[in-house]
């Protein structure tokens, strides 16, 4: 797109807004160059570190009539090539807005800059009886101006819903430098149309989020975890409409991954699971606010599952670090050994234990839950031999697959044989290509396969009318 | 605005698009022209009665050619006058709508038109063991259409979340008669901008829903209902952080009413109370999914509300028809009696009570939770003898106040004293001047009081981009 070019005095423009927070220095720009994964890199000379919303505003302002292209950036976590620039976008950090504006404990809501890392705010809220709505293997990094920017999902959402529905204000700067301020702190709120939605899961292509108001869940007083093994796919989804039977409202997260997810966490990170031999495992998380009640829910509940054959064998730790174990003849035995956390690390750690197994292919795909591994079965009977490994794990409590395939090194002719099949195959069954890592750069050209064109059409209309110059966020989510 | 009048060749038309299904005879008009408190009137000569989505869209590409404009109408229960036409335009009743297309019971996913009545589908899915993710007094005519283009709250919100988080998918036919389709069935979908938001709490004046989907939670277990009495408005606070606390995720509903609401009840409804003597009453829901573990709960709740004096006396129900009372002596009895509906009823019809007791002045206020009632204080004083009754009930535990004031007819004067003193008492506290009615005709003029004139351009800005001619409920909603 025909962009200006920064120059010199641009930067001598933004060394004047922001003093000393201006880095053109090719070393330090690198780690914002590319992303986490290392699967795309762009070639900014600019990085801008703001520390408020008119800053924010000042420097928007200047690229709009100086026609320079942004890319917003949080903590660098997205999987979709959405964070980082494509060429050479200014990018614009939101690393130092990280200062907790307010948090009442009646109504349980945060205000915070758009900065804030997730870990961070979550430890925050622990100390007052809270916690955060939403939770994910990249909170020690990402961002939550990031989180509500891709509208991410993770492993609370099972229980406390969707960031659309606890976001209840967003402060955002559009493109033209104005700043818009939503930032309500009310549960209800229908006055007008619900301008934060748009904001919501945009991917920094209409607005710079700067600040977020968040309802927060309190924290509950009891947690526990059951780590089982299941013999099938079918046991897994059995296991799961009999867990959300039995553990009804404190059921908080179902988590499923296969065999192979667990052979490379165990490989490539020296993790060991206290569960074995089992095609399938499932982390099952209950969060309640008694722990009576909630060990008695969730020992009937493993009770009916060991006894109708469900599930084979399990692990089941309390946030007291106690653990109740049933090894494979069937008794039960109790042990101190690792805390949830531990056990959470299983499933929380196998992105990371992708990337070491080669180049990885990633799909997060929705899909109606009972057809939900079909794919990974097909796609592994097509590659065959040309892929290392394909692996399924994921939220199924959410209908949330993540499909990755890994191979010693990319290639062209591997992607050929995955795509379009997984999108023709994830649309032929009604899914979304995408379920919370939204479309960035790598996924936009898909979009079809899971949205009308007139949808498409009227995302652009959207587009142009907020951001008319296209400078924000440039080649990302929608299709050129 | 300058439409076009209808004509005799406009009624043919759509006569022979849905034959026996258009209405021009004055006496079946009239109460599709005046709204259920009866406060604003229309007068439309012509009403249609679409059954499908294509019959929409014909009516909508035929009026927006002609420049003819369109009141959509659901179940007409609307509290701010935007489901009634202001002068002629053509009134489009999703009544035939109200088809249920699918439901699925692994997923709890319900897809149907939009004339459904909200609680004709609560029947339905209680049948297969779930319930529709919010519950409010209009339910037995409003429309899930019309409950999704007004974004309602109602009761149970507190407990499974607004519906921006609850409804997955929509259909859409937006003013030229095009028809959107985001009608996905899936919990996640980050494949490009949520357009279906849009639309909810639009108030029908971007597009007309046709068809929906919504999430359903599981029917709870067990049920059961505190009906109690305070002393204080602190108290009422104090027993809401401690039932939260102790009721934790089978916390439902908490809804306050003050003694003026009981009386208005008892004396237009003939409904009694089992608790009497108090300034404020409390009605505290438990939904769960074990009855002995809820009623521990709510037990332990009840015996340290009552020792620590914030409660002066209750009633407790279950689902089964049991009920359990206190007296003020202190002393628990049980005996067969009220069911739960009963004792709902009483916080259910106070909106019913009040129309019997003359001209009522609606306000539906959204506030920090503390400081919710210090308004109904404010305004009693304000007003003194000139009003009524001035009373005050609502979704405490939401920060959501009812302020009614009543009359035995309308003045200008009153109306002057209360307005625009209310707007600006909610906006000095920041608060929101319509939580969850919506603004219809009857607040457009006030928006200011709750979103800075910005957000009011950039919604004016949506509205001109997706119904150009404005013909899409005009007058409603945005200020002129």
């Amino acid at each position: 797109l025909p962009f200006a070019r920064v120059s010199d005095s641009d930067v001598a423009f933004f060394e004047q807004v922001m003093p000393g927070r201006v880095i053109t220095n090719p070393e330090e720009l690198k780690p914002f160059n590319v992303d986490w994964l290392k699967s795309v890199r762009g070639c900014s000379k600019l990085v801008l570190k703001p520390r408020t919303t008119a800053e924010v505003s000042q420097v928007l302002r200047y690229c709009y009539e100086r026609n320079l292209a942004v890319n917003p950036q949080g903590g660098n976590t997205g999987l979709v090539g959405g964070s980082v620039p494509v060429f050479d976008e200014i990018i614009l950090s939101t690393v130092l807005m990280n200062r907790i504006i307010s948090f009442d404990k009646v109504s349980g809501i945060l205000v915070c800059q758009a900065g804030c890392i997730l870990e961070k705010l979550n430890e925050y809220l622990e100390e007052q009886g809270f916690i955060m709505p939403l939770d994910l293997g990249a909170k020690g990094s990402c961002h939550i101006g990031g989180n509500v920017a891709t509208n991410a999902g993770g492993l609370r959402l099972l229980r406390y819903g969707c960031l659309r529905g606890t976001v209840l204000g967003l402060e955002v700067v559009l493109a033209d430098g104005s700043a818009l301020d939503c930032l309500a702190s009310l549960r209800k709120d229908n006055t007008g149309y619900d301008l934060k939605q748009l904001f919501i899961g945009s991917e920094g292509t209409l607005g710079v989020i700067t600040a977020v108001s968040v309802l927060c869940p309190q924290k509950p007083k009891a947690v526990n975890l059951a780590f089982l093994g299941c013999q099938s796919f079918a046991k897994v989804l059995e296991t799961f409409t009999t867990c959300r039977a039995m553990l009804g409202e404190i059921l908080s997260a179902y988590e499923f991954m296969d065999e192979k997810c667990m052979e490379l966490v165990e490989r490539h990170l020296k993790l060991s699971s206290p569960v074995t031999g089992n095609p399938f495992y499932v982390v099952i998380e209950t969060s309640g606010s008694n722990s009576a009640h909630d060990e008695e829910k969730l020992n009937n509940f493993l009770e009916q599952a060991m006894t109708s054959g469900l599930v084979t064998d399990g692990t089941v730790a309390t946030d007291e670090k106690k653990i109740k174990a049933r090894n494979q003849r069937g008794t039960w035995f109790i042990e101190i050994c690792l805390v949830c956390q531990m056990l959470w690390s299983l499933r929380e750690r196998i992105t990371e234990a992708l990337t070491h197994d080669g180049y990885v292919y990633k799909y997060d795909i929705s899909l109606p839950v009972g057809r939900l591994y079909d794919l990974v079965t097909d796609m592994r009977v097509r590659l065959g031999r040309s892929a290392k490994n394909v692996v399924g794990y994921g939220h199924l409590g959410d209908g949330n697959l993540h499909l990755n395939i890994t191979a010693e090194s990319y290639s062209h002719s591997l992607l050929d044989a995955i795509e379009p099949f997984v999108y023709e195959w994830t649309a032929r069954h009604n899914g979304s290509i995408s379920a919370e890592h939204g479309l960035g750069f790598k996924k936009k050209q898909f979009i079809q396969y899971s949205k009308p064109k007139e949808a498409v059409f009227l995302m652009q209309r959207l587009k142009a009318m907020l951001d008319p110059k296209g400078i924000l966020n440039p080649y990302k989510t929608l299709p050129s």
